[in-house]
């Protein structure tokens, strides 16, 4: 896990969603990949993808309903899932959750 | 003023205080120099600077009472201050505010 990103461009405003509880900041890599690392405060959110998406939980405990999923998935510290493109899916933040996005163009 | 900030790292490790309601991430540039962009969610905050901070508001809305200085700055969307090293500084935040801080090294 990369302690750090080199070489990238941040965008300078953030993105802010759910009056603030959930915001993130753009990272734009060189290879026309693009990042966002988040923070997520206790609540429950419903959020859309576009493309694909790989969310890794960098620090935090919360619970998320996949696509196509009958059981919750539930992380306590760090881990990872992946939400398809075109897809919903739900959260449960239970503490202060720290996250790196990537967004994947299939 | 950069909408974007390019050829620096991000570090991925969030910095979080206050419970989550002020947040940033660290990003370094070339010339050795950083800055954080950070959330403030409404509340009222006292912070202590090591070294002097150019304080950038890019969206919100608050007011700082800045040392030595007996009236509080009132900031209304976007707005900057600075305050020196070694000092301590009170922020009443109304808003969600998105913000960009320079640590000057002197």
């Amino acid at each position: 896990m990369a302690e750090q990103f080199d070489q990238v461009s941040v965008v300078k405003k953030a993105n802010v969603y759910f009056d603030g509880k959930v915001t993130s900041r753009t990272v734009l890599f060189a290879d026309g990949t693009r990042k966002t690392l988040g923070i997520m405060l206790p609540g429950e959110y419903d959020f859309g993808t576009d493309s694909k998406e790989i969310m890794e939980i960098v620090a935090g405990r919360l619970k998320v309903l996949i696509p196509g999923r009958s059981d919750w998935l539930e992380i306590d510290g760090s881990g990872t899932f992946e939400v398809p493109a075109h897809a919903r899916f739900q959260l449960v933040v239970y503490s202060v959750t720290d996250y790196c996005c990537s967004y994947v163009e299939e």
